[in-house]
């Protein structure tokens, strides 16, 4: 046992790329014990963001599949159909994103897993609801991102749509599957229950983007136009400083009136564009323009020190490289370097929320293809000679690490 | 009990605006009774998003405040202390984002809490871990978003910082803090402990955009530097077509051979720079903007017909406006309107997921200020004339709807 909340939960992760394995990196943060199924090729997340020490084990990969054990199976194999539904019936969860109808065929589909196993949660994070007509289309981070009004937010902003520069479809739509398997996880202690969960990323991120921006037209008839104005406004931007960036954030009257007497124009106060949150909402152009303008004449610091000071909430713009150098972040301990068996040592961007009362304790590094396949099959009842001959049909990866602690 | 796999859990929802809100909006949409505690003039959030039919109703309000009951209540008032002693006492879960030295004033720290209820779950959702130096900084969304790498993305894609025109960091955040309830839950019908969750923005957010962008700086010493060239490379964009922009994904060969014969080019698979995935990852640039130029010459609803065809994922591009018109966003029933007591009909953006075994039938709409103030102190144990002495004191709002249902 792992001492995390979900000490004792066994899930199954038939997941790739980033969707999956955001959600069960979580899951395996929090104490899961989460056996990854993996192709021989490998998770396709292993070569799809750059080089790494040895082959297949990018950034990327490493950043998602810590805490998880590898198991390399051919699917498609007639030998894996029985260790599948073997492992089926010993786990308490299944995430799948495969599709629905190769899961079919692969008898991993809700209904088959179902019978092999009443009390599994089975979530099927799909592209799209399975009563719509999408039903079947493939889907990629950007390709929900164009579809649900995520791009569409810079269009609005900027006059051109634009991807936001993360897979942040995926990452958001796997991070609410976690919380979709804990509420099952809850459930089924309580009732016996299993449960089928789908968890569309169409539709989840299209309430994602509703909810910011339905606006005016939340009522019939409209009151107005979609598109929350101070979100979308041209200049919703970090502030130019003489030697960098700054954050700003004044939006109550105390904040507005602290950002005026900082910049030496205390009399904005009673200027009627900027005297009151309405006025400021109604000339939210002028306002930030008016921000946009002012702070070029000191350094970042010290325009973060005189904000302090009255009580504007100020921090400064972090690039990728001076976030890591973050002291804040340091004291708190996010990120750490640990000593992979294969790829030296490593960053690991650790769990950012604390328990009082249950954590996980081990860490396990992210794994090679098929590194605990033996051991994870030695587990499911499987004699050793089996395993070998598994291994010699190429049914199965043994990936085990020669001479390296496991 | 309301049916969904949180139905009987007890929330009480000390926060505001959005990051609380989205929170206890998806426990209550999963079945939780949830209480939300506001002060006499309301949740900021009323207000802050524009105009509705009646005051304080603003859309992003009723957008995340579905499903809740509202006390209105003067939390420094003095009797106030004991309802919400009796509360705490009262409650499965507590959720807060007041500042925490707030907190400590009012008596409704962790600490003070835990002794009134061993076996709380509270949900403390902080700007930044009480255990580094910005702990007592207010955190916005913006100062969230620019301090933690996400406006940094847009700076590496085109060279400017900008804030994703979307309360984004809270509400991740928000949805995170969702799990981490449901793991306590679980964890305590399986133990009966109790727990205290820290839920920081700034590390939550930090870690997200770290898990995307670290890149050859995960290994020590590192292979290169940050950021995922894919995902910020100038061109990820939407493609322009002759009526509008359509959202294409060609990652593996297949669909990259398949736009080029799409587009006519079908010579382009034997190009060095675009025959395998390795060449196209190291001609991004190329890559990218070729797909750029080539689609100009047909409809969006053209080409998403030519790419199905040929198995190259794509999906025409939405704004707002078009998906709310999307014809598989109204299959699956996401978007529907409903009939809100004092609002007059409004759009209800609905749960994306779907469960096999529980769901939560009834629907609450979104509440006036103090609606559900005496039903809630009545519960807790309140007589109607002491009720009404606080009500008469100011110590709570009595906002009951006058000649309409419940």
């Amino acid at each position: 046992m792992t001492g995390g909340p979900l000490a004792g939960v066994r899930v199954l992760d038939l997941t790739a790329v980033v969707v999956g394995p955001v959600c069960t990196q979580t899951l395996a943060d929090h104490g899961a014990a989460v056996i990854k199924i993996e192709p021989p090729e490998g998770d396709l997340l292993r070569t799809l963001a750059g080089k790494s020490p040895t082959p297949k084990m990018s950034s990327k990969f490493l950043a998602f599949n810590r805490n998880k054990r590898s198991l390399a199976i051919d699917l498609k194999a007639p030998e894996a159909r029985d260790i599948m539904a073997k492992l089926v019936a010993q786990t308490d969860v299944l995430v799948a994103n495969i599709r629905p109808a190769a899961l079919k065929r692969l008898g991993l589909d809700p209904e088959t897993c179902a019978l092999r196993n009443q009390r599994l949660i089975y979530c099927s994070l799909v592209g799209f609801g399975q009563n719509g007509r999408y039903r079947a289309k493939p889907a990629y981070d950007t390709i929900i991102q164009g579809s649900t009004g995520v791009a569409a937010c810079y269009a609005r902003a900027t006059g051109e749509p634009r991807y936001v520069p993360m897979v942040m479809a995926d990452h958001i739509v796997g991070l609410i599957a976690v919380q979709q398997i804990a509420m099952a996880l809850y459930h089924r202690e309580r009732t016996g229950a299993g449960q089928t969960i789908e968890v569309p990323m169409f539709e989840n991120m299209a309430a994602f983007v509703l909810q910011q921006h339905l606006y005016l037209r939340t009522f019939e008839p409209p009151l107005g136009g979609t598109g929350d104005p101070r979100l979308v406004n041209p200049e919703a931007k970090p502030l130019p400083t003489q030697d960098g960036y700054i954050c700003i954030s004044a939006n109550t009257d105390a904040q507005a009136f602290g950002f005026f007497e900082a910049i030496g124009r205390p009399e904005l106060k009673d200027d009627p564009r900027f005297s009151s949150v309405p006025a400021r909402f109604a000339n939210v152009q002028a306002y930030f323009e008016l921000r946009a303008r002012a702070l070029k004449t000191r350094t970042t610091a010290a325009w973060v020190e005189i904000f302090d000071r009255l009580d504007v909430p100020a921090m400064p713009y972090h690039t990728f490289e001076s976030l890591l150098e973050d002291p804040h972040l340091g004291e708190v301990g996010l990120v750490t370097t640990v000593a992979h068996p294969t790829e030296g040592r490593i960053k690991n961007v650790g769990v950012p929320n604390r328990w009082s009362n249950a954590r996980r304790e081990d860490y396990l590094p992210p794994p090679k293809i098929g590194q605990h396949s033996v051991e994870i099959l030695t587990e499911a009842g499987y004699a050793a000679d089996t395993i070998r001959a598994l291994a010699e049909r190429k049914v199965i990866v043994d990936g085990r690490l020669v001479g390296a602690p496991r």
